[in-house]
């Protein structure tokens, strides 16, 4: 029971030494070359459906992602990192549920996610790929500065994972300007892509 | 592009014929036999992580579950069912997303999936179980009765996908009352077990 | 009209020194034996109804609650503790307005409070039945590990006074885990009973 | 069981002919003289104070509430009529919880409701004593056109059952203008009146 | 009395025959050139400021924004139009206020307006440059299909009124895809600007 | 770019010193006299109408209210000061938009702002009057005392730019009583107007 007690989180989580130890043990383990977990499709003697999930492991879970972005409810759309390299690139993705805020707007007859919102998320990846954490202290900053090439393929919604990956394609030191290739996937199909501008600032 | 434009979803769907046709569209064609879809893992000349995410088939989509169930926003926790069997089992999961609207309170420092809500999720999914679809004009009713045996094992976390089902262990159809055994995971790991009965309605 | 003003609560309370005088003043005394108020029906000549209304005394306030658990809105759920022994039991109250941000959802067409939201207040409830004072600075910690023989026995809907009392049962203290039997009540009428099983952290 | 079933409210309640039933059964008794329930302080012997809770019977549940109020989340702010007579004056509460949606707002750093709505919180209830059953059908509309003698006397906070009662002082027919007493109450201490002119449409 | 009860809108407004009356009654008066009042600043001898701020004359009000565009709560982003040609230009605005949904998540220290809204506000005035009014039965459908040289020039913070324009630049009827110059101003300066494309359904 | 920079606000402003400095930069310059940019009508060579929206320079914004003000989402109704004269007067404006959070539930069918947030808007601006910014690390209190003579005489809806003025007409110093006369406009409109009674706490 002491173990079941470790892998739970305390309620009182982050206000406590103790709730410190909990929260890094309550954490997944963290590898680098994180990655969907295979499973077999329709193995008549083994788990059923229902334990074969998607088991994403983080590189950065949403904690780690709140210390980097500003960003809070109800407009922080990444969950989790999967792949990530300083000044480089990132895979990440949102999961989209019924439950999230925009859907009673968008629309109250049929739930899609808003294309500008896949945008956003992009972004806040793309955001999260350029934070230096050698310089966490100094608190880099960046802001959404345009968008070129902007595509939606198809429409996003209730119990899709939004896969998401931003390349840095240039980088202007000088002036702190970013250009990344951002695309964004529900399975293997490509729902949205653009090419997003980001500055960082001083 | 007509094409692009018949997959992507009409803004005024629900509004119209053309709408509704368009939506019929829209949703993914179902197979009663739906499985995650099998990723290699590190395969090193195939796709990169970002499309290799889940691709849930839907047997039903958030739009035939809320044919099904009254539950709305913030309180409907059930995205997609994937497997179903009237008055037998069904399987189905929710996206969770740190944009969920009770993560705000749960807890402002470290965002964790309220036990009780996942037993919540498991009753939504087996409500829909035992919906008659032969009957639907008859509207049967359930509601909560019951919980036994409920254990949580491991907390559950923006960018997890809570996996369910939900197996009917007895029925007494005269009284209307009906035992489940409803499991939740995360991956292969079970996080949430429970007996639930649920009591159906004339 | 200087009573008035101390009576009434400064909006800036809780940033000043001033404004932590005046948030004493502006709580009810308390007293050990909290009530419900007396009340006598009918009385002709007496006030009419409207000023015969419950004026249940806190021994713990939402301001106190608030200091013990780091439950926020919208998932805070016990409004006042009127009784209180640690490690004991604790008898305390949520009230059920429409306005609270689950009645959208469950359901649009009926107002009825989510049964799992009941055992949740119920938890909180014990939760703070388990916080030992003298130990505040520690911060034990606290989680929900599972639930036994929870029934439901009538609607809970807007305008109740949803009282509940946590009686701990069974404490291992080596292990932190404390048994509770919960009720929750609408007048006389028990509506939710369920035995909590709490894991308290160090 | 099946008592318990049918004390019990369908999920479904109103989209079907027996939910409707259910819900008939589902709501309290209605007698004319509502009242408070009389409890006996610290009585030894008898039930615990848990079970010594308000249970104020509803004349007008929400549910008829918002069958006469076009008022919806969150800004519904009457939980239960107890007393109404038409164009003469009614009492009825509302119940103050800190999951209203106001408190995170109206303070984060102490719960307080807003003077306003207690304010509009008695205009609803005005409005709702001059709503003519009898014409039900010609949908007599009211608006709210000015406020005289507003006093606020004490902060009304979470777990407060803010009682209250607007009886009419004035009504010229011809150009349907009526004006009204208004009092809201904490127990037996009065916390706000003012003097309300409701302006009623035809 | 009787005229400021006209002027007045009626709380049941849109239940019937009598409200509808009043609700039109309720609107500005329309006029097709709408135009942003002059303003005489520093004048001393005439009315204080407060009785110099805009009135901006709605050739659609959000009522009828309402009845062509199918978004809600919280993703309506469109107040007011003042200028419109069906399939060539339309002027309309967004009041930006601390009360916008998003603000609290964007960004908790500092309010800033997404750039991405800015953009889903000007795609949903595009909309309603393309919905046919002769039409207005067939329920003609249009999507967000993508997004050329969109730049974000200054921050829109709360209390900026947010005027859009876009003006058609390309439609190919025969595949329903139609192309636009969209601009987003406070005061005279340019914000936001892009390229738009949306996909007309049938 | 350098400079576009430099007017765009930081994501992370507020948690850093350059934070800070950004932030600084990103308000806008604050002359004494605010003023609302006069506007000349139909002037046909001149710009477009949406390029002549209004421009209300922010004598206090909506950040620098925060520092005055507990009050936050959702219940925060200033977002910009114009004139300001600590113990005399304000002007100030609230912008509304169809994403208040109030509109989806005053009402469903029609979006009216409700007319005691108004009067809480205008003792939001009172308040703002009476604070003394020599003593503000005192942290002088407020609170809402009373109202006398509020009319509201039209209805304000989304789109409107609420300005408000409110003007000190008397102020016990020794009880801390100040009395206030307060007025709202829409354009030329006065729409409310009251009395209001706030008591400064020491």
């Amino acid at each position: 029971m002491q173990s079941a007690k470790m892998r739970q989180t305390s309620l009182l989580a982050g206000y406590s030494t103790a709730g410190k130890a909990m929260r890094a043990i309550a954490r997944p383990a963290v590898s680098r070359r994180a990655a969907v977990v295979v499973r077999a499709e329709g193995e008549a003697s083994g788990p059923g459906l229902e334990a074969q999930g998607p088991n994403m492991t983080a590189l950065k879970d949403v904690q780690e992602i709140m210390d980097i972005l500003p960003h809070r409810y109800p407009f922080l759309l990444v969950d989790r990192v999967l792949e990530w390299e300083y000044g480089k690139y990132a895979v990440g993705y949102k999961c989209v549920t019924v439950n999230d805020n925009f859907f009673p707007g968008h629309f109250p007859q049929r739930a899609i996610m808003p294309g500008v919102l896949q945008v956003e998320a992009l972004a806040q990846l793309g955001g999260i790929v350029m934070i230096d954490p050698s310089e966490a202290a100094q608190q880099n900053n960046f802001f959404f500065g345009g968008v070129e090439g902007c595509r939606w393929r198809k429409p996003v919604v209730p119990g899709d994972v939004l896969m998401m990956r931003c390349d840095v394609t240039k980088f202007n030191k000088r002036f702190g300007i970013c250009k990344m290739a951002a695309k964004a996937y529900v399975g293997k199909d490509l729902v949205c892509e653009a090419e997003l501008t980001l500055v960082m600032g001083k």
